[in-house]
This record gives C-alpha cells, sequence and structure tokens, in this order.
C-alpha cells in the first residue's frame, strides 16, 4: 500500500533552478529514485527543467533537453514545485517570489536569503498558499528543521547547542587530535577544497551565524535574521588553547548557540568557539560532521547528528521537503508556515549566562593568585576551578569560572589585562554544556 | 503569526485514554502550554475526558470532573483526537478502532500494539480517514518516527541501528564502567524501578524487538511484525565479554538492527547484543539514553539522540502529534499513512552478514592457533583479529572475524566447541559498526 492511492492523472512537476553540486544530485535522484518517489507520493514526480549558468558545461547523465539559463522563466513557468539550490541572496529571492507568485511551492536550501530575509518568503507563501520548505538549509541532511518545526510543536524548546559548519570542525578537530596550528590545519582545509571560496563565511563563523538565526527562528518561534546573530570565528582559536582545553578535559568547538534568557524575557543567538567537556554528546562529532543539540522542557536532551554539507545529502534533504511539498500538491493540503507568535526580542550578547576560561601568564611570586582572584569576585564573577602551571618565566594560571553574564565576564577579562601581576591574558573562550547549567 | 489564522469558533477537542505517567503528563502540558498549542495549531485545544482505571486515585492538578473509568465510552465520544496512552494489545486495539470508526484520529504511544498489528491500525486509519500518529512509541522523545516518515522520505534507508532500551542501556553501562556483574546491575535497575514489571521484556529484549519492528517496517517500506524479529537478550553477557571488548577497543550495547541484506532482496531484523567500537557515535550513548543511528544512501550516516523513556519525554514526543493531528483537522488535511509498497521479506537472521567476538580458553601447546585458525577457515570466515593472552591453565584467544553470514559464524562456533584444543568457549556475541561494514 502507498501513502496515497495513485491517481494516474496527476502528475506533480518539479523545476530546477541551480545545476551545482547540489542540483546535479537532485536531478540524479529524482531519476534513480523515481518508483520510490511515486510511491511516496502517490504521483509519479517529472523533472521540467533545470535552470544553469553555463549551457555548456557537459553535464553527464542529466538529459540537455531539460537545461535553460533562463532561471527567471522556469521560476515562472507554474510547476508544482520549484526547487531553489543556486544560492545567493537577491537573485534567488527574486526567483522565489516570482515562483511562489507563479503558484508554486518552493524548496530551498538557502540559508543566505532565509537568515537575511526569510519573512518575505513566508509572507509570500502564506499569501499564495504554497508551500515554503527548507531542510537542506541547515546541517545539510540532518533531519532537524522538520523536528522543531513539527515533532517539538508540543514542547518549548529552552536551548540548542549546534555544530553547523563542517569546515571549521574538521579544523578544530585537526587541532586536538593532530596538535596542527591554526595556519596548517586552514592550508590542509584549503587544499581538501572545504572552504567556501571567501573563507571568512567558514572561519569568521557567518555561514554557521545564518544557521544559528534560523535554528533560533524555530526554536524559539520569533523572527530572528542573521544580523540578530553576535559573531566571532575562529581565527583566534591557539594552540595554547587546545592544550588548556585538553589539560581540563575540554575541547574546543565552534558552537551556534541559541537560547532562551534567564527570565525568559527574550533570546540570545550566538556563534563563537567554545570548550566543551569531552563526556558531552556534541565532544564526539569529528571531522566535517554536523550535530545540533537541542534542549526541551518536557522532552530533555536530544541530538541530532550527521553529515552536513556535500552534494548527495543535501540532496537527500531536498528530496525529503520535495516528498512533502508534492504530497501536500496531491492531498490540497499546505505544509507549516512561519511562526512567530511569541515575539521575543533578541537580546545582547552582554546579557547571556555563560562561564569563561581565562588563560594567564603571571608573575611568579606570593600573591598573585589573591590579586587575580580578587579581580573575578570584584565583577562578581565566581571561579569554579584554578590550576597553575609552570614556576618563574613560565608561570601560569587557567581559570575556569561559574556561570556570570557575558559583560560580567568581558570586564573581568579588561580588569586582569590591567593587573601589574597578569604578564599577558593568553587566552579567552567561553565554557558550554556543562552538567548542571 | 501564528502557523494558521485562527478560527475563534473552531476548537479540537482531545479525549486521553490512560492516566498513568504519560498520560498525566500529558494533561499537565495541555493545560500548561495552552496557549502555546492554540498559536501552533491555529485553535486551542480542549481536553474532554480522561479515561483511567481508578477513579479514586488522588490526581493533582487534574480536573475531576474530566475523569472517566468508561474508556470505551471516551474513545466513542467523537473527539476530534484520542491519545491512548494506556499500553497493553487487546483492549487498546480495540478503543483505537472504536476511535477511528467515530471519525477520530489517534496518537498512540503503544509500540506493542503497532509492532503485533500495526497494519489493522493503519487499514482503519485509511478507511475512516483519520491520522494515526505514534512518535512516542519508539525512543521516547527522540524524533524518529516522523524524520523516517517524512525527512528521509526522498531517499533509501540502507540500515538502522539503535539502541531504544534505556534499562538495558543502562545495565550495560554499569557493567562497562563499574565492572558491576549482570546480577548486580540487574539489582540496581530494580532498586532504581527502571525494569518493566515483567523484566524479561527488557532484558530478554522484547521491547527492543517491537521498536525494531516499527523502525523497520519506516525504514523499509515493508510490513515487518514483533514475529518477524530475532531476538537475544542481555542476560548471558559475561564480564569476561565487558573485558574483552574493552581490550580490543569495543562496548557491549543492546541493539536493534534492521538493514537490506547483500543483495537488496530482502530485510533482516534482529535485536542482540553487540560489541561496537568506542569510536562509534552510538558508544558514547550511555545509561538510560536512546540513540538510533539511520545509514541511507544519499544522506549518509545520521543519528537521533535523546531520553528514551520517562513521563515527561514522551509526553513531548505524544504533543508533538497532538499539534501535526490537531492542525490537519483545523487545514482538513490527513497526514501520511501506511507505507509498504515495497513489500521486501524478512529474511531469517542466519543470512544477515555480521561480524563475531569469539573468546576461548584453549590448551597452551604448539599447534593451538592452527587447528582454530582451520576451524574458522573450514567454515569461510575469515579472521581479522586474534589476541593471545596468558599461559598453562590460562591460556586465551580472543578472535573477531571479518563479515560473513550469521549461520557460516554459527557453525564456525559450534565446530570450535568440538575442538580439543578448545577447553571451553567462554564468550560469542556479534560486531557491529566497524568503519568499511
Amino acid at each position: 500500500m502507498s501513502l496515497t492511492p495513485v491517481n494516474p492523472d496527476r502528475v506533480i512537476t518539479v523545476a530546477l533552478i541551480g545545476g551545482g553540486t547540489v542540483g546535479t544530485q537532485v536531478a540524479r535522484l529524482l531519476t534513480e529514485t523515481a518508483a520510490d518517489l511515486r510511491a511516496r507520493v502517490g504521483a509519479p514526480l517529472q523533472l521540467t527543467g533545470i535552470a544553469v549558468r553555463d549551457l555548456g558545461k557537459p553535464r553527464p547523465g542529466i538529459d540537455p533537453a531539460l537545461l535553460t539559463d533562463d532561471s527567471m522563466a522556469l521560476a515562472r513557468s507554474g510547476a508544482d514545485i520549484v526547487v531553489e539550490v543556486m544560492g545567493g541572496v537577491e537573485d534567488a529571492r527574486a526567483l522565489i517570489l516570482a515562483a511562489m507568485e507563479a503558484g508554486s511551492s518552493v524548496v530551498t536550501a538557502n540559508k543566505a536569503l532565509l537568515a537575511a530575509d526569510g519573512a518575505t518568503l513566508y509572507a509570500a507563501a502564506a499569501r499564495h498558499g504554497v508551500d515554503l520548505y527548507f531542510e537542506a538549509s541547515v546541517a545539510g541532511a540532518i533531519p532537524l528543521i522538520r523536528p522543531l518545526r513539527e515533532s517539538l510543536a508540543g514542547d518549548r524548546v529552552t536551548k540548542v547547542l549546534g555544530i553547523v559548519n563542517g569546515t571549521t570542525n574538521y579544523m578544530l578537530t585537526k587541532m586536538d587530535e593532530q596538535d596542527a596550528d591554526y595556519a596548517a590545519v586552514f592550508a590542509e582545509a584549503e587544499a581538501l577544497g572545504y572552504l567556501e571560496a571567501d573563507p571568512t563565511l567558514d572561519v569568521d563563523g557567518h555561514d554557521a551565524a545564518a544557521k544559528a538565526a534560523i535554528l533560533a527562528e524555530l526554536a524559539f518561534h520569533s523572527r530572528v535574521t542573521l544580523d540578530d546573530v553576535y559573531c566571532e570565528g575562529i581565527s583566534k582559536v591557539t594552540l595554547d588553547d587546545v592544550h588548556a582545553a585538553q589539560k581540563m578535559g575540554f575541547v574546543i568547538k565552534l558552537l551556534a548557540v541559541a537560547e532562551l534568557s534567564a527570565d525568559g524575557s527574550g533570546i540570545i543567538v550566538r556563534v563563537h568557539p567554545a570548550m566543551i567537556p569531552r563526556d558531552h554528546p556534541l565532544a564526539s562529532v569529528r571531522l566535517a560532521f554536523n550535530a545540533v543539540f537541542v534542549e526541551a522542557e518536557a522532552a530533555g536532551e536530544m541530538m541530532f547528528y550527521g553529515r552536513g554539507a556535500g552534494g548527495a545529502p543535501t540532496a537527500s534533504a531536498v528530496l525529503g521537503d520535495l516528498v512533502a511539498a508534492a504530497r501536500n500538491r496531491v492531498t490540497g493540503s499546505v505544509g507549516p508556515g512561519e511562526s512567530t507568535y511569541s515575539g521575543l526580542p533578541v537580546l545582547p550578547v552582554g546579557e547571556a549566562l555563560t562561564r569563561y576560561y581565562v588563560n594567564l601568564d603571571v608573575a611568579d611570586r606570593p600573591g598573585v593568585l589573591a590579586s587575580i582572584a580578587a579581580a573575578f569576585a570584584d565583577n562578581g564573577v565566581s571561579i569554579q576551578v584554578v590550576r597553575q602551571d609552570g614556576h618563574g618565566d613560565e608561570a601560569g594560571l587557567i581559570v575556569r569560572t561559574h556561570r556570570a553574564t557575558d559583560d560580567a565576564l568581558r570586564r573581568t577579562v579588561d580588569t586582569l589585562r590591567e593587573l601589574d601581576t597578569v604578564k599577558r591574558v593568553v587566552g579567552v573562550m567561553r565554557v558550554e554544556g556543562e552538567v548542571g547549567e
């Protein structure tokens, strides 16, 4: 028995915009799994066109008659579903809006556009009574958007903690496991083709920030855009930080964090390197894998893990959305729309309650620890662990704090820099994922 | 903006059958999160009744006027949605079928019923045009059913590997980490109230087998019932096995496995203790947590992790389904139905390709390894690693094989038992989750 009785007269037409890595895989899977898709949808899917930049490029396995370089004409063609996997913001938005105006449901993998201006897309989808699905926009193949939008619809999410950029996770894994410095792992990632054409999108955290905005909006039913996300990249992570983390039983990850503020009056969305305990489920997410850890009031802690990028994994997520949108066409229904009813404001990162690790080169004389402890106490920050290493010119202190506001922790670090007992602030990093947070 | 414009005249009525741990939490969440649920559904949810066994039991926070001990009358009351969280097979089936006949959509957490006779429920749902949702039936709060039914609908799953029974995972974690033997961890689990009233449901793997059947049916679009599942429990797992696993860098887990056969002509569904490498994502799933690892052709490897049991986590999954079913009522649509179009047969476990660990007490004399290696070779089984320990009366051999059919591996063990160089077969266990399988 199939999901829905197959109506022999109904065909679901699909227009594909984008013929790159993901688009090629989507086209391949549409062909190779056609019989499965037909059974799951209740009607055959028919690819009506593929808009590409370069008509001359060889595309083995793809019928040349499907290709066009007029993406706007394809977007306006009135297909049941338009799949947008070309990326970019301005052109993609114009194409998606044109498609919706022509009555097409849209499946997109476009995190940049969604994070910049999701509201416009949602509004157009609602106006035209069509679907907007975007599972592939965050964490590639990992089913994450649908669980947040639908499975957890009866619960209250309190925190989302994710490793959502595979390239930086690969680099940090190599620093941790092979003791390679930042320059070396950057070169390796570049040689492997892991970095975006503009590598700052990865290493400065902008890619992760776009995904954080999308996740935060879904988790907290409040509008969040890229501009709301506090963002620090990994380019300042040093081997000193890596070694300090190792000594404490921690590992460094670039995290996307979205959380309710302590009093529940707003949300804070931030991307930055953070130390997490090695027994935290996210700590074992190695190399280019992605994972998102979600805490909800009733459900407790959950984690979703898998491949965050790559043509086939991203195409798998696109195809899942395509089946959902196609089934909605067959049954005459529409999937979930925008959910921003909570309307919570995004608060400045300074209001986040976090923990810090601080690594100091200090003078090796009596009273040093007392002066440093006072700097923390004066700023209202409580110390959890202090570790003293070395002597003389090598004297060092590693401090890990209890929770305090990010503002208080920054002020503490500013105070430490002024102390004559502190020769140098070697490293500062937030700490996440500890039990009892 | 809410998911759907709220129609002030539309109320979604909900009848709750079962007032135990889960039912109490469902009732609590329906009240406490009423405003959220209304915004997410587009209409308020109204609890019309709760069927319980004992009307006299005090139920703080629950309006006594809602209680009834006539569960059949409540099931037949024509509520928009009937939530069944009473458990058991016969009575629950009669109530669910009566509810569907009265036009109600059904949300259930009943793994035993679904694994025994899901087909009857699906058929009734299709006949009456109502929804059947059951996210809470497997792995509690972890969104797993919806991802398999919907997110991966455009992909082909090749293997599912899950830790789906929290009690046995707790026991095995304690054996591994605290060197406690089976009797000790059984007593501890009993003292903590982790074991089912009939503990064989947990320790003999029957609970995991029911969940394996549900997962296999969804993953492979083929009908699978409890009777199709090969099942071995953990009661024969010894500290010798635990120590042997530790020496090899492995850990023992009770796994539910559903996979395509090597030639794709059928599926194999099995529950048994298995050794997995410590760097496998499932290895870090400790204590009572659950996790399910899924391999799909395009998506690659994914893992879903979280709390597999408990009132609130299970209620979170029920509420997510309730929101989906309620939204369908508001929009006049119906969610996914049964999907068994692939119609693959379930093959005997003997056809599974697996690896074995074999732990032997052997005679300490020349030629022992040769005779044992011959026993493997004669049965067509290739050895991956041999480890020799001890001397004299303590001489032992630990063998880990390459992949072979389960039948060939069993024959090998039978042959080993007959060898005069083998004093005792100390332990035999399957090995899963290795790279390159």
